[in-house]
């Protein structure tokens, strides 16, 4: 297994690889002269008419340019929309912040439109003083802001029984990552005072849903945001404005939406969404319960089916993303030869724990089809498993927490394809 | 001077403190009780109707509620809103990362509506092989992400001669913070190869004003990016779609927008942004020259005039934002008896080079009348100064650059004013 070390971005940096062992490398095609080019010699028009001023968008949009970049539903995953779920596109995004209006949603009754000044939060069961809190309330108590992904614990749930989905944002597009700006929850538990025998907490979400899941204690006091921001903005309306539950690192599912109460319990109180619903089916007819954590995933996005080779031969710009509900991800690596060689990627952005990182690989593409995997390792030591491996122990009955290594098929003529390769 | 501890939020800090030494502290306030609040007893709307589905909105927009989070301009500012400033609701947001639809706008002939398709951008003079580079071809070069301010050099400008904006959107709010995608521009002049006395690069803008600076070979070569996306997405319109360069730590006006050419020279060019704009005129009549890094600089942004103490005595909230083009914050002290007693303020969220960061400081206000201030110290050692400390220096005639200490006055009734004390 060769390696390349993780360096600043380098035009030096690129491999000399591709499939075929010796094939022609191409060297050129990131620049091209000037000559002939009439995007060059014309005036375009924006160099000689007014743009809009400063008072036309109080609220800005992409440009008119950009509308692809946009979620997107798959009718036939579910009955209705209003019970559904729709996909980041993370195949047209960089850097490692999702922005606020193509993050992903899942709702169980649709986006709730809750009124910020009618909404309360009550925390009841085994504590010393119940309490009720409006929002302006809320905004007297200390806020903390931490950058973590939102995975659904379905995010590639389609995958366990081969190829299904042909495209990154919707194999592994339920996940976003964003700047949360939140109360730590454990002050609101402090403030009504949890009893002994207090060991689990009930968010509730006021949605038509009423949404549900049971926390276990140490982690609601210990990192877990009751949060109000997002990206620095409110929450949007499909991200459970105006109040969330940030579970950081864990599944989706608990990051209760537009929270409306938090009980305290000494049991777990086994509802819905943890029985017959995010619960993982083994091979033996057996349910795995309180499959909180998120493993440590990574998927490649560009190049991927949505988002092909178009330039040919040459210097290629492969990028991913990695994240890991454990800690931070030190290190991936990405094999463009269906694992006979794999390489260290170069990471570029902030390394935060429980947050999205992104990962490149340069190299020369010399037209020969490849076999595109990334793999990611996480602090603690854990590395991503192929989805194999994963089988092996659960089965394929399962729809939550497949973080297997993803495989993309490059075509000659730069076309990609959801494979799998054993 | 008193100082506290920066520690992690905690429901113990608030300092019990207020103008009046001994005044009555209230100790409550932030929680109450359920009985007789009918927006607990009352089923609401959205807890019985289905929202809108996940098929409904591909690219999402804030709620309704949330309308007055908005840029804002000033209409006695200039001439014509074409070549204008909106600013940033700063006094709305939280954490550190600007949204991308609140970014505050500088143009100087309004937002060049550019098709990237027919954008390209040229890089010549002092180079051995002038290039010209499709939006295509840039995407084949290596990318980094990493966050930055990008503050306008009038940012705070009109503030020289006193107190004349009343809300922190308008004194302060020419800023953004947000993580940008970009190829260092170091491996596109390494592409050309500059030749030997090649020792400025000049930038132009494709919009109808052609906007160009000089910027230095060392800074070029150092940190600048040729950015393509902002928080994961494509640049806003307003922001350079689809180029824009980021110049890290520096002034605004040099990170061109709408980037269609780098010219290497051996001398700057002295034009129009570097002459008659964007210098500062001295006391004794001359002018300051290429003043390019921004000095470190912060504001309270709640309260502020735009954002009053509404909840009366008791737990208060206090926060706002600290930056420096020289590195990071590695503390802020804020007083709210006007320079008094200063505390150290608590810092929360990533601290990163040449970033916003977020600072919080949780008091009992007694509800006697507040001075508040805060003082930025940076990683080199530099201490914010005041405005007066900054009028001695420079004068009053200057426009940009100022990054003194504001002042916001509040009452009893926790209304908030922009004040000068000496």
């Amino acid at each position: 297994m060769s390696r390349e070390r993780s360096a600043p971005a380098t035009r030096r940096g690129f491999l000399k690889a591709g499939l075929a062992a010796g094939g022609a490398v191409a060297t050129g095609g990131a620049a091209r002269a000037a000559a002939g080019d009439p995007a060059i010699t014309e005036i375009q028009p924006w160099m000689q008419e007014l743009g809009p001023g400063v008072d036309e968008f109080p609220y800005g949009m992409p440009s008119p340019y950009e509308s692809h970049v946009r979620r997107r539903n798959v009718e036939w995953l579910t009955a209705d929309p209003v019970s559904s779920i729709n996909f980041t596109p993370i195949h047209e995004l960089d850097g490692i912040i999702t922005p606020n209006g193509v993050c992903f949603e899942r709702h169980h009754a649709g986006a709730a439109q809750v009124d910020p000044a009618k909404h309360r939060l009550m925390i009841n069961g085994l504590v010393d003083k119940p309490l009720v809190f409006t929002m302006k309330d809320l905004m007297r108590f200390p806020r903390e802001n931490h950058v973590y992904f939102c995975e659904c614990a379905a995010n590639s749930g389609m995958e366990w029984r081969g190829a299904q989905l042909n495209g990154a944002q919707f194999t592994h597009g339920m996940i976003h990552n964003v700047m949360y700006t939140g109360i730590p929850l454990r002050l609101l538990l402090e403030e009504a005072g949890v009893k002994t025998n207090g060991k689990w907490v009930m968010p509730e979400g006021a949605d038509a849903s009423g949404m549900t899941r049971s926390v276990p204690m140490e982690k609601a006091m210990d990192d877990c945001l009751v949060a109000f921001k997002m990206n620095g903005e409110a929450l949007r309306v499909e991200q459970g404005y105006p109040l969330r539950l940030v579970v950081p690192g864990w599944e989706g599912n608990m990051w209760v939406k537009w929270l409306r109460r938090l009980e305290v319990g000494d049991e777990p109180w086994h509802h819905r969404e943890e029985t017959s619903k995010y619960t993982d089916l083994m091979a033996d007819g057996k349910a795995r319960r309180f499959t909180w954590e998120m493993d440590a995933k990574s998927v490649i996005t560009n190049p991927s089916p949505q988002a092909p080779l178009t330039h040919g031969k040459g210097r290629t710009v492969l990028t991913g993303i990695a994240w890991s509900g454990r800690g931070t991800i030190p290190r991936v690596d990405v094999t463009i030869d269906g694992g006979k060689n794999w390489h260290e990627a170069r990471m570029s952005g902030p390394s935060l724990s429980k947050s999205m990182h992104r990962f490149y690989f340069e190299f020369e593409w010399d037209g020969t089809p490849l076999l595109l995997q990334s793999r990611a390792h996480d602090s603690t030591g854990y590395v991503q498993p192929t989805k194999d491996e994963l089988r092996k122990i659960r089965g394929e009955n399962s729809i939550y927490h497949n973080n297997g290594i993803q495989t993309w098929y490059i075509n000659e003529k730069g076309e990609a394809e959801n494979v799998e390769i054993s």
